[in-house]
């Protein structure tokens, strides 16, 4: 298929997390039109798990109108250099103070391309062993170890995109193996 | 668990789809902090499928660096007064010229709620018919009747986070079923 061109871009807004573009593109067709969109740097989140429990966090989510959110442990690629992996591995220090052995990636995804280019990478990370670590109390994070034969309450009571994407995932691949 | 609480919001950015806003919150431990907030109208999506097809969509989405994204029918909510469902009725009638006789809501997810306001609507729509419809020219889309018992293939190429979550849920709803 062929691709459309971009042959025009004005920032129009430059945030501390967002930019705000107006970009003019050529359709395949020869037509053309001008979109706005949303510049993010992207996120990795992780489905960490051992063979009793995945574990998840609870946090305030500014933007959205309801209490704390459930999500998989995750983060912004927000270090100059960092690949996603790298990020994942450092927020899951950061986040739950765990390491672990075994990673791999499970899907990416773009979480609403019609407006934003945000790219999120999904991975699932066993092999835990507890490191130190000091909680940022500017991220407010609970930390909830959730039972892995009850994923289905999660997915539930979960309305964050990467999370219900992740644990759908992960429930799947356990269903079939 | 006490929400946060708004203390303060400045519009930075007003563009034709997205604001963005400095906002001010106070924290149920007393802290305060400011967050820089993507403000968006909404958006809808639907799992319209019959006894042997789902219908999905290709459309290019400029924000990313791929070709046309296997998609929901779906769309924004910019029509004043509307509700999800009305919208999501009118959405389908002018992506891929049906009307549903039964619809149900499937999950609401917000797409990214760490810097974004964006909620979607996910509905379940069948009973089918065709109606007249005059595709509009500006949205390029592509209708791909896409076969029930391949729902997995479909999961494998989609990226885009509301159609994995609908095209998820409905699966697992069939295996179950």
């Amino acid at each position: 298929m062929a691709r459309l061109e971009r042959i025009g871009s004005e920032t129009r807004f430059e945030g501390r997390i967002v930019t705000v573009r107006e970009d003019r593109f050529r359709y395949p067709d020869g037509s053309t039109a001008e979109r706005e969109i949303v510049v993010h740097p992207g996120a990795v989140a992780v489905v960490v798990h051992d063979d009793l429990h995945i574990w998840l966090v609870r946090q305030p989510r500014e933007p959205v109108s309801e209490p704390a959110l459930l999500e998989l442990p995750a983060g912004k690629l927000d270090v100059e250099g960092e690949s996603p992996l790298e990020a994942m591995k450092r927020e899951l220090v950061e986040e739950i103070g765990k390491e672990a052995d075994e990673w791999r990636e499970l899907k990416r995804i773009y979480t609403s391309p019609g407006f934003a280019q945000e790219q999120v990478w999904i991975y699932v990370a066993t092999g835990l062993r507890d490191v130190e670590h000091e909680p940022d109390p500017d991220e407010r994070i609970e930390i909830v170890p959730w039972p892995l034969h009850d994923l289905d309450a999660a997915i539930a009571e979960c309305t964050d995109s990467k999370t219900l994407i992740g644990l759908l995932l992960f429930a799947r691949e356990r269903a079939d193996g």
